[in-house]
């Protein structure tokens, strides 16, 4: 195992492709001394969520919780002391025979969240793909993708959020992995998509507009979007 | 163990009482060799509902899942070959804590669901209270109720429904192991609750009204009440 610190986002994912993919794992629950093997898709990914961070902290990457759970991203990783070079970080699993449905966010609180704090737009995403076998699962895939990279239109709507009786609910990937081309081409696409995604279905909670929240976000970007180009 | 297949839910409820309450247990994610120990609230409830059913089989009774997942409840207990002692079932499990607090069902779908097939009154609920330890969890209680038992009111609602931006949301028990007083007299009071919140928050995708729904199940239950008492 690698002893010196994880310096970056690209010696993060170095790691996970030298020791993480392509190995397998499983879940035991014991109680009253009787073991039982769990493999239901929504435990592995709970798990590997959970396996994770752990496993970043044993090979000394300072992955820190998000204090409001309710919010995204779930981590932040201090690749050095000083905070110089934080990274916001989400961990997300799916079952790779599956098209990737893991939630991003929840549209409105996507929405506000990212007016209130446009620097989110710069969020990382760890996505894992296994894939359940008899007795536990495999890694088939590893990334570390961009927001910009997993999100994308649908037919239907100019932003791939889950719609349930004309009301939106969470934010979906596209098929990244093995449709890259679905993805939006930068975090402006992201935005703009967001924008008019808001527009079809409005909010009557929020006290600024479509307009007015792209404004802010775009102007946010336009000021940090050299962080993006690494 | 007990080598005799369980006959009924009361059979079922003592088989838990002497053989998990009270008893602790660990989940144990193993990834490329290396073991960490889960304890987030979410894997404990959904691995213990891994757990059950398997250890249920072992103790000879059939508990056969429901195909339609998407709908509640989870499982049906055939208590004898023939199928004359069925019992819808659903198990739950929560940090014992906290208030429980886990989802009975959808308010939408629980009222068509209802609808169509209105024995579902009659499911049963296994709940399990557990409590977080240093390295796993305790099982501090276990329950077998009818569904009016852990229903009730709020100050707010006549049925305690997860209400958010102005829609329903989940259906979720009252507490009904600290104030089993809080919950429903019996399963008139639950279609009662049902419809009077209909009527708060009206539907515009069905074509049955809030009355139309209350005869009908009311009827269904008029008919068959003898079966729930036992």
């Amino acid at each position: 195992m690698n002893k010196k610190s994880i310096q970056s986002l690209e010696e993060m994912k170095k790691l996970l492709e030298e020791e993480i993919l392509h190995q397998s794992g499983n879940i035991v629950i014991n109680l009253a001394g009787i073991p039982k093997v769990s493999k239901s898709n929504d435990i592995i990914g709970n798990c590997l969520q959970e396996w994770l961070p752990q496993w970043f902290q044993d090979n000394h990457l300072n992955l820190e919780s998000n204090r409001y759970t309710q919010t995204f991203p779930d981590f932040i990783a201090h690749f050095d002391k000083e905070g110089k070079k934080d990274e916001m970080i989400d961990i997300k699993c799916w079952n790779y025979k599956n098209n990737p449905a893991f939630d991003i966010a929840n549209f409105d609180s996507f929405y506000n969240v990212m007016y209130k704090n446009p620097s989110k737009i710069f969020a990382k995403y760890l996505t894992i793909g296994y894939e359940p076998i008899e007795h536990g699962f495999k890694i088939d895939y590893v990334g570390l993708h961009d927001l910009w990279e997993i999100l994308g239109e649908t037919k239907k709507y100019p932003l791939n959020v889950q719609v349930k009786r004309g009301r939106p609910y969470a934010i979906r990937p596209v098929n990244f992995v093995k449709n890259p081309k679905s993805a939006f081409k930068d975090s402006y696409k992201v935005l703009d998509a967001v924008k008019k995604f808001r527009e079809k279905f409005p909010s009557d909670v929020v006290d600024y507009t479509p307009d007015e929240w792209l404004k802010k976000t775009k102007s946010y970007l336009d000021g940090n979007l050299n962080k993006e180009c690494k």
